[in-house]
């Protein structure tokens, strides 16, 4: 299939590259490398060290003998989204290319306004190019389990069958987001569910949950195709994140109680649920949304688990609660629904201590690398 | 009370600032005259003769004795919003400064993007504007009905409470909006039932019906007062523009059926909302969504209510029901609730006969001004 990865320079775009292209799929990536500035802006580098697109793209040549084509710019640029679609007619598009930060959407009034410009308008362009080009491709489009909240009632895949005063219809789940980035996001699927209703393309929406995770089937091959991983405060999530604490002696930063709930899922899983929407597309005019998760967490728990893995290594670490710098329940109801993609054969890769070894192993190897001061939480909610 | 009206050169901003300045308020606005150029671009102009800002305020302070501060700027410059607001200090902000049409976000790429980010990045502005000057202003922000879109049930006032799998919660009503324009103002809800859960601001979301009418009790008194009045393709909605098509005798362009039924009102009564919602604020963190209109009618009612109201003229009018240029359906359920308004004091001016001969007649006078051209759709949903 031919496949267009948007985003295919970031921690998810460029291991996804590799595995579709692995599996026999003619893959091309875009990437503006923003995500590069974003981090550097934010005090803090990849932990893993990550070469830029071609050279990424020559060193898959070397390894695998298959081909990535590379192309670097913005998404904001219509002229060149247009053409790239025009020129390389992708059979599935998948939409990585966005700006995925909740705290740096938080920062001020320009970094909510540019996150939610950035993303929408990319978002609108690539609809368009799609229909522009009047091309029956897939639109495969990376939302957030946040675009939800957390409400009261379970948490549908999308869409919720609703009886009211006797009458029944079925209707986009409600969202109530945690910052402007995931408003972003919710956003971007109201435009994908127009497009879909209007232009009758095919779209699935993934609302993913946190990814952890450093390897893949590729990654692991040869150095020089490792995928970026994040662990400061605005980019870095939540296991990730006390992983590298972990490993540099930081404490665990906890925020608040910790009581707060999330979906996760291994980084192995997210190239699986790519790839399992992708063989098996939407139909011509539906969108399809699945809950992109394997398991839910508490912070707390997360934070237990690695300090018990890292104790395996040798290492103590502490878990300090911080006073918690965004506006979030601490405690609340979380049970999101998340069969869809189950029902399409995922094998789900489960957390285990043994895997949390493995990672904090694998990046004692970088340890060295690690901006200490990138990690404490600096931008908050108010 | 001190208040900002945004869009203050607009069909309803400018009788929004006469009403309140008349009630004893201090009124500014703010307009860069963007929806005239809109307008122009789309081949039309108001079949109102109309002043610009400055001759409208000098106007009505010969007429009333009172004054309307008047600011020419576009809302997207944070610093002159942030500036005005700062100096101004405002009680309340009446935001009617978007760009309002669906057939406009509709014709291309370009336009939609331009619509989405226009409205997004303005009521962004506005926002952070009361956050960083830690106003306890109320915000008042027009949304639109077109938001919801037609589900299959009753359309509740912004939230509905869901009872799912043994548990309930209150929740955003879901949207399904008609355009990119009414997928602007999704978004804008969104992003100001974040800024009231997460900064603690008052907000009331005026989800708007299709407004009609030509005359309010400060635009009959002054010929140099009158509001502007739309009748082309992008910018005419349906009853207004039924009026101009009977008085220059041009078929009543009915869109496929003519079934689809919206919520309307008059716009003496958007004026009484707005100062009702204003007198009564919300709460400090508090986002209230009203239903604003006062009757449902469908499109061929009231074609049919204008080509009777036209015959005691001695006008015959025609009805044509052409190929909808729109994506929509043209038979379905709606049975909106909007009683929080009645609720505050509204008092409905309803649409009669009488009323639409009245405002034929005060039509008529203008007729010769009409640009026929600009009447028949162009602009399609595909």
């Amino acid at each position: 299939m031919r496949v267009l990865v948007l985003g295919g320079d970031g921690y998810l775009g460029w291991p996804t590259a590799m595995s579709l292209s692995e599996h026999g799929h003619d893959v091309a990536v875009v990437d503006n490398y923003l995500r590069r500035q974003m981090v550097s802006e934010a005090g803090g580098d990849s932990l893993t060290p990550i070469l830029n697109l071609s050279q990424r793209a020559k060193a898959w040549h070397e390894v695998s003998g298959k081909t990535v084509d590379v192309h670097t710019f913005d998404l904001r640029d219509f002229d060149l989204v247009n053409r790239l679609v025009r020129e390389f007619r992708p059979e599935a598009l998948i939409h990585y290319g966005q700006i995925p930060s909740a705290p740096y959407s938080m920062t001020d009034r320009r970094h909510a306004v540019f996150t939610q410009l950035n993303n929408i308008e990319n978002n609108l362009n690539v609809i368009f190019a799609l229909v522009e080009n009047d091309l029956d491709c897939h639109l495969i489009k990376l939302g957030t389990m946040g675009e939800y909240g957390c409400p009261n009632i379970d948490i549908e895949e999308g869409f919720i069958e609703i009886e009211h005063r006797g009458r029944k219809d079925t209707l986009p789940f409600p969202k109530m987001p945690h910052s402007w980035y995931h408003a972003s996001k919710v956003a971007d699927s109201t435009n994908i569910h127009f497009a879909t209703r209007v232009y009758g393309i095919r779209a699935t929406d993934l609302n993913q949950g946190v990814v952890y995770g450093v390897h893949t089937d590729q990654t692991v091959l040869d150095d020089r195709l490792l995928t970026r991983f994040d662990y400061d405060e605005q980019f870095g999530t939540a296991l990730n994140r006390f992983c590298v604490q972990a490993v540099v002696g930081h404490p665990l930063t906890v925020y608040g109680t910790g009581g707060q709930t999330r979906g996760f899922l291994n980084i192995r899983d997210t190239l699986a649920c790519v790839e399992l929407a992708m063989l098996n597309p939407a139909d011509r005019g539906e969108l399809r949304v699945y809950n992109q998760f394997t398991e839910s967490f508490s912070i707390r728990d997360l934070a237990v688990e690695v300090q018990q893995a890292a104790k395996e290594l040798g290492l103590e670490v502490e878990i300090h609660e911080i006073d918690n710098p965004r506006t979030e329940a601490q405690e609340h109801y979380y049970n999101p629904t998340h069969t869809k993609l189950l029902d399409l054969g995922l094998e789900p890769t489960l957390l285990s201590e043994d895997l949390v070894t493995a990672t904090l192993s694998t990046l004692l190897q970088y340890k060295d690398r690690a901006i200490v001061d990138a990690i404490a939480p600096r931008t908050t909610w108010r």
